[in-house]
């Protein structure tokens, strides 16, 4: 017979018990081989002796591999790894890791982790430029809200937000944006995805109908979408939302919500007129849909008039408000919110309390902290010069470099250019050469309604600085040279051969 | 003509430009009856000496509350407050607050802001005592994770959770709960409650049967019920759910899921014993359905051997296995998780990704560094001792206090008791009284399926220190006292009465 080794050694200060880590050391030596059927252990008391525990200990763990059929004793004495073994947790056949019963397809692509390669200059996205995020300051915060007031404060729990930050939040949005918004009818959410979900589970029942920008936020429609919203794209202009063609669809359809991103259209730009925010706030009053306004980037408007959002005008009653501190302070921390007249704020108060019942209120005090001592505000000023420096940087920079092949107009506000690449360009093709050049950008195809092919290209120019943004130009620009270097020859070939034809 | 006095301060480093804040302070005053119609303006060049502004700034305000109907202007000069006024932004009737379109009923109860009164004891909840809460530490790794790692911390989001915390969290749960987790099939989530919402959405059709504990966690039973699920309830014993009922129910009933409280059921605090979790998994792998295992308060085990999770063992592949820090942390940091066998873990990124695409990788780096240092497994020890000797010290002053009025068998783990009161004790009176005696206590009819009347209490006894625990006992004597005090005299006045009939 041969003599079995334990190699394991036990850990007292393990979260699993030392019967437990014994049994689970045993049960995986038997299925790697090194204890086969047959084989006799080491009596209890030899075995406590050499691992240095208590007798019981080992008879412990002896009996939970008896009791999964691992292990059997035998009259007479003596423990040995069983004959006929019952499946046992470390053997479990591959197909057992796997549901037996059916699924629907996901209803959005699962994200995937792929984090920003050293090197590679990023516009495929317009985010907050981490590097201007005032950390230190959120981490003092973040100490005194958890420190001082441990007890009130990480006691509590509320799903619509912690008091203060509401109150912080309220306070703004009433000054700054002319909101009626009050603590009682604003809720933080984790983001602005949740808002919109809990928005869309509020309001929609299968087969409503909604509206929807052309090309818009993917996440806001899969959440409709999963709602069981019916969506009909509306076209866009450089007015935002063709609020025009909207009420030509109400004259044969019933709505039952608009979805529109008014102040900076997601992703094209476009500032909404005041007329056309007007005649979408009557419309909803007189079809009875709702509005769901999106406000992503409220802060980070330039130059021209700031239009106030639709839910501070006329017709308020039917708009409910979503918005971020995403963009102001940093992906990674994602606070949104989203403000409702009363009834529905009770609603998507319920739901939040059912689907996500607490709030975060360590970091809701942090932000809170950070408004009250008047950071955040410094924070909005400050980025919003710095953003603005960037747009103007960024498309001097492209004119530069890319002034036949691109054209676009300087947005008003946020974070990104909309551009339009030539009749002649294979945009795929140069977004690929792009990536090899170490630039990610990408044609809007994400952001169409129908996915089609497109020669429109969103350029996010918040996260990069001014030499950033002049040296991604450079390599959008060699990326389009090698693209037009790699068709010119097969082009000639072409000509050749057609030359060649037309000789023959 | 009276003469109008502006009252307001303009303020240059406000977030509202100059012209919109003293279009918003003439509305007000518009509003409030101090300008009347008729009133007129002071000259453009008058109002900006006054205030110190540049004309253009005026006449930019004017020129708002002229769009807005609110002023007019005549020939021959001059401003004045209109005679017809448009609806303006501050003026809107209160209807137009309200939306013009139905609303559902609310699918839960929205929550309530009611912070614990200074000196009450809460017994109702069992949450954890954020007074032992690694509160300093947690600062330090918070200043840590945002501060050096700022850019690639602060910029990346991932809808399924920082890589770092999945890791140590995967590590964990494989190690202490033997689970097949991997950072590839675990997700972070925002609670525990967005966790099960996640698997209901992804698991559920309208229409579907899913079993559930005849007592249970309120909140999922809403979110169940929100994916269109039709719950079907299954008895509890002091082994937990009744397997057998659920035998007999599958015999006539296909089901989607059965959602399952195994290690200290909720809130009947009972330990499922091990043959009854594997007849579960044996059952939902015969007939194909999905177990939710809520294991929501893993970590306070006090005896008896702990039995592994159903998604330890065989079956697993059908196991949904969802979690909580939020009962070892605080209530205010609630992060939870979920873990599932890749095809369903696929479904439910998916679903986080459109819902809520932005993780909290601040707050999840700050944890995965509690995790790294040892600080949470300290903390996790350090709780489970001290909560043991809670449990103790409450269940002795409950016998010594009211030891003919409640019943209980003290659990093997979890936070909280699950008593039984006197037959003869009107258990709403007394709770009414405890109340103003400063001690919150409740009965079970939240957690009851059918929502009747019990007998039953939930006593939680990990929020308070043993001296505290002492004190509510006596309070919920107290109270006790003076709900037989004032129904004696009925009960007496009514047996006098029984009296008086039988003599009559």
């Amino acid at each position: 017979m041969r003599r079995w080794a334990l190699t394991i050694a036990l850990d007292p200060q393990h979260e699993l018990p030392l019967f437990l880590q014994l049994a689970g050391a045993i049960a995986e030596d038997i299925r790697r081989g090194r204890l086969k059927a047959g084989d006799a252990l080491p009596g209890s008391r030899e075995l406590a002796d050499l691992l240095g525990v208590n007798r019981n200990t080992v008879v412990a763990g002896y009996g939970e591999l008896v009791a999964e059929g691992l292990l059997s004793t035998r009259v007479g004495g003596g423990t040995f790894v069983a004959q006929a073994q019952a499946a046992p947790v470390a053997t479990i056949a591959p197909s057992s890791e796997f549901p037996t019963y059916a699924l629907a397809p996901p209803a959005h692509p699962p994200p995937h982790d792929a984090p920003l390669p050293a090197g590679v200059l990023m516009l495929s996205q317009s985010i907050a430029d981490v590097r201007l995020f005032p950390d230190r300051a959120l981490a003092r915060a973040f100490r005194r809200a958890i420190g001082s007031r441990s007890r009130s404060l990480l006691a509590r729990s509320d799903a619509r937000g912690h008091p203060r930050l509401r109150g912080e939040l309220a306070a703004m949005l009433a000054r700054s944006r002319a909101l009626a918004v009050t603590p009682d009818n604003l809720m933080i959410t984790r983001s602005i995805e949740q808002a919109i979900d809990l928005v869309a589970r509020t309001l929609i029942a299968p087969g409503d109908a909604v509206a929807v920008e052309a090309f818009g936020y993917p996440p806001a429609r899969s959440v409709l979408k999963l709602a069981g919203a019916r969506l009909l794209p509306i076209p866009l202009d450089d007015e935002g939302m063709d609020v025009a063609a909207l009420e030509a669809l109400l004259k044969h359809q019933r709505l039952r919500a608009v979805i529109v991103t008014p102040h900076h259209q997601f992703p094209t730009t476009a500032v909404m007129s005041r007329g056309r925010r007007e005649r979408l706030a009557e419309l909803s009053l007189q079809h009875g849909f709702a509005i769901i306004e999106d406000d992503y980037d409220h802060e980070f408007h330039y130059e021209g008039k700031p239009v106030l959002p639709i839910a501070a005008g006329h017709g308020r009653g039917n708009v409910i408000y979503v918005g971020s501190l995403a963009n102001l302070l940093a992906p990674g921390i994602g606070t949104g919110f989203v403000a409702a007249p009363p009834p529905v704020f009770e609603r998507l108060a319920g739901l939040r309390a059912a689907s996500d019942a607490r709030g975060d209120a360590a970091m809701e005090c942090a932000i809170a902290e950070l408004f009250e001592d008047g950071e955040l505000l410094r924070h909005v000023r400050r980025t919003r010069r710095i953003y603005q420096a960037r747009r103007d940087a960024f498309a001097a920079a492209l004119e530069r470099q890319l002034g036949g092949a691109l054209s676009f107009h300087i947005p008003e506000g946020g974070m990104a250019l909309w551009a339009r690449a030539d009749d002649g360009i294979d945009v795929p093709a140069w977004t690929a050469a792009g990536a090899r050049e170490g630039v990610w950008f990408k044609d809007a195809r994400a952001y169409d309604f129908f996915h089609r092919e497109q020669p429109f290209l969103r350029l996010g120019f918040s996260y990069h600085d001014e030499a950033e943004l002049n040296e991604a130009a450079a390599r959008m620009a060699r990326a389009l040279q090698q693209v037009r270097a790699k068709r010119r020859p097969i082009e000639t070939g072409q000509r050749a051969a057609t030359r060649a034809a037309r000789s023959a």
